[in-house]
C-alpha cells in the first residue's frame, strides 16, 4: 500500500512559501537510471541529496501526493520514480503554457481520495491563448471495483479474492484547449499501473500517448507533431511509432460517427515488456517530447486572425471531442466508475464551451471537409 | 417482421402537396378502444374509412414508417395502434412548438434503417423560442445485437437463437431546449417494444416519460408540471404517479455529480401488466398530456428578461444535460449501439450550446444554490 502525504495547505498557498519548505522536506534522493539529467543516480542521504530534492521539489506544482518520505523510502522502487517524472512532467508542461500565456496563473489544486491517494489538478482558464487548459497527477490506490475492472477489459483476466483487486495507479494527464481556432488541441497521458492478483502474483503495466485535434487541418504542424513522436519512439525501437501511431488511430475513433477525434499521434496500453526499466525509459522519452511537439505550434498560430465561422466549426469540433470523452474514453469512463473519483479532475478534459448543430455538413472542397477527411481516413505524416 | 414504407420524398416536400396524398394513400381505417375520438373504432373499409385515413395523415408531419396499407393491415394489432399514437403525438407537439415560435417551420426529415425500418425526425433549430426542439419517431426492427441487449439489462434475461433476437421498436422520443433561460427544458419518450425469443414466445412491453430540467426553480411551474402528468396517471391508476414520480428521480441521475438531471416528471419501463389494453390507455394519457403539462409554462415564461450571468448557469446546466445522456441515458446508448441508427436522430437530444467551467460553485443562497439543492434532494411536488 502506498501512504500518503496530506499537505498543510492547498497548493497555491504552499508555491507561495519557498522558504517553509525545507522544514517540511526531510532528506531524501532518486535513484534513478535515466540519462537526462533531470532526474540523476543515487547520491545517498546526504546533504548533496537534500539539495536535490529541495530543487526538484521547489519545481513542482504541489508537494507530491505521496508525500517526499514515502517518495525517498521508494527511490529505487518503480513508483516513486514514475511520481517523480509525472509531477517533473506536470511542472514543465504547466511552465511553459503559462510562459506562452503571457504568465497566467493556474489553479493548483490538491485533493486526497477517502479510499486512498489523491492529486494535484492545475487548471488555466479563460486565459489570453487557452481557453482551458488542465494538467493532472494523480496517484491512487485501494481496492477495484467490479465496475472499474470492467473497464480495464483490454488486459488479461485477473484473479481476483472477494471480488477485490488491490491496485496503484499512477499518472499525469492533460488536455489543452486553445481558444484561436488555428491552435489545436492537445492530449496526453502517461500512467503506470500495478494490481495484485489474489495469489498474490503482482501484474505492473505502463499506458500513455500524446495526440493533436486540430479545427482545421495545417499539414506542416501535422507532420513536425508526428516527427517530434516517432523521434522519441524511434530512440527505443524503430517498431513502437508505426505500431503506436495506429493504436492511436484506433483508439481515438467516434465509432457512431465513423471519424477520429483527431489526426493522431502515438497510443499504447498495458506495455509490460521488454522490461520494466525498458518501458519506463521510453514512457520517459514520450513524457519529455511534450513540449517540442506542440509549444511550436502554439507559438506559429496563436495570434492567427479568424472568422466567426471558424471559431463556430471549432466549436462543432468540441462537440464531438465531448462526445468521444464520455462515450468512449477508457480513462473517463474508469475515473467515473471509481468511487471517491475527483470528478472536477477527471471532467477537466472537457472544454469550456461546445456546440451539437442538427445535421451540419460543410460544403464539399472546403476547408471543414478537408480535416473531416483526414479523420474519415487516417494519413500516414512521417514518409 | 413489420415492413417499410418508402416515402418517394423527404417530408418537407411532402407536406407541401397535399394533393397528392390520396392517390398514395389506399383505402385503410384504424381499429382501436381509444374513447378520446381522435383514433375512432373500425369503421370498415369503405369510403368513409378512407376519409378518415386521409384525415389522419394530413395531420402528419409524413407519412407513417410502415405505409398505410401494412398499418391498414395491422389496424387490429398494438404495432399499428401504437405507431399512429406516436405519428399523432409528433403532430401534436410539433403544431404546438411552431404556433408558439411564430410559426417557425420544423425540418421533416424521413429516414430509412438499412437493417429494417426507419423514421421522421422534426428539429426546430434556432428559432424565436427555441433554441433546439426535436420530435421523433422511430419504428425499427430486426435482430438484437449483443450490445444491444446489454443495454436493456433491466429486463429479464431473453432466449436468444444464435445470438440473436428478432425484435420490433417504436417510439416517439422529443428534447426541447428553450433559449431563454426562464424557460425550462423538456424531455419525453413513449416507445413500445416487441421481442421474439427463440422458443416463439413473444414479450412486449410499454416504458416511457415526461421529465422537466429548469435552469432556475419556479415552485408554480413545478405543481403545476407534476399535477397535470399526476391527473393522466390517476384516471388509471392512483399508485402510478408515485412509483413513476420516484422511478423518473432515480432514472434522471447523474451519478457522478450526485445530482438529478431535472426537477424529474414519470418514467416507466417494462411495463407488462395489467393488460396490453390497459398499458396503452395509459401510455396514451401520458402522450396526451404534454402539450398541457409544458406548454403553458413556455407561455408564461418565453418573454421574461434575463442576465448574462442567468444565461451562463443555463449553459452549464446543459453541459451536465449533455453529461447525462451520453454517460446514463439508456434510450441514447441503445442507439449508439445498435447498427444503422441514425445519429442525427439521437443525438438531436443534445442542446445548441453547453459549458464546463472547473470547478463552478454557486454562491449559498442563490437561485443557481436553490435549484442545485432540488436537483440533489428531489422534492414531492403534489402534496
Amino acid at each position: 500500500q502506498c501512504s500518503v502525504h496530506k499537505p498543510p495547505e492547498q497548493g497555491p498557498q504552499w508555491r507561495r512559501r519557498p522558504g517553509a519548505g525545507g522544514a517540511r522536506f526531510p532528506s531524501w534522493s532518486l535513484t534513478t537510471q535515466a540519462t537526462d539529467g533531470v532526474i540523476r543516480g543515487d547520491s545517498g542521504p546526504g546533504a548533496a541529496a537534500e539539495e536535490e530534492v529541495r530543487r526538484l521539489c521547489q519545481g513542482f506544482m504541489a508537494p507530491p501526493v505521496s508525500g517526499p518520505q514515502e517518495l525517498w523510502r521508494r527511490r529505487r522502487d518503480m513508483r516513486g520514480r514514475m511520481e517523480l517524472l509525472i509531477m517533473e512532467t506536470q511542472a514543465e508542461v504547466c511552465r511553459a503554457l503559462a510562459a506562452l500565456d503571457r504568465g497566467a496563473a493556474f489553479a493548483v489544486n490538491t485533493w486526497e481520495r477517502k479510499e486512498g491517494g489523491g492529486g494535484i489538478s492545475c487548471v488555466l482558464q479563460d486565459g489570453h491563448i487557452f481557453e482551458k487548459a488542465g494538467v493532472n497527477v494523480s496517484v491512487v490506490f485501494g481496492n477495484l471495483s467490479a465496475e472499474a475492472v470492467q473497464q480495464m477489459k483490454s488486459r488479461k483476466t485477473l484473479k481476483d479474492k472477494d471480488g477485490k483487486l488491490p491496485f496503484c495507479a499512477m499518472g499525469v494527464s492533460s488536455v489543452i484547449h486553445p481558444k484561436n481556432p488555428h491552435v489545436p488541441t492537445v492530449h496526453f497521458n502517461y500512467r503506470y499501473f500495478e494490481i495484485e492478483e489474489a495469489d498474490g502474483t503482482k501484474q505492473w503495466w505502463f499506458g500513455g500517448g500524446t495526440d493533436l485535434t486540430p479545427t482545421y487541418l495545417n499539414k506542416e504542424d501535422a507532420v513536425h507533431f508526428h516527427k517530434t513522436l516517432k523521434e522519441a519512439c524511434d530512440k527505443h525501437d524503430p517498431k513502437l511509432y508505426p505500431k503506436y501511431k495506429k493504436w492511436c488511430d484506433d483508439y481515438f475513433y467516434i465509432k457512431h460517427r465513423g471519424e477520429r477525434r483527431g489526426i493522431g499521434g502515438i497510443f499504447f496500453d498495458d506495455l509490460d515488456s521488454p522490461s520494466k526499466e525498458e518501458v519506463f525509459q521510453f514512457v520517459q522519452s514520450c513524457a519529455k517530447a511534450i513540449v517540442p511537439c506542440y509549444i511550436p505550434i502554439v507559438k506559429k498560430h496563436c495570434h492567427d486572425p479568424f472568422t466567426p465561422e471558424e471559431k463556430l466549426w471549432q466549436q462543432l469540433r468540441r462537440g464531438r471531442y465531448v462526445e468521444f470523452n464520455l462515450v468512449y474514453d477508457r480513462g473517463t469512463k474508469f475515473g467515473l466508475a471509481t468511487p471517491g473519483s475527483r470528478i472536477e479532475s477527471i471532467l477537466m478534459s472537457l472544454p469550456l464551451t461546445a456546440r451539437w448543430e442538427y445535421m451540419h455538413t460543410p460544403p464539399e472542397n472546403s476547408r471543414e471537409a478537408e480535416i473531416l477527411e483526414v479523420l474519415r481516413n487516417p494519413k500516414d505524416w512521417v514518409h
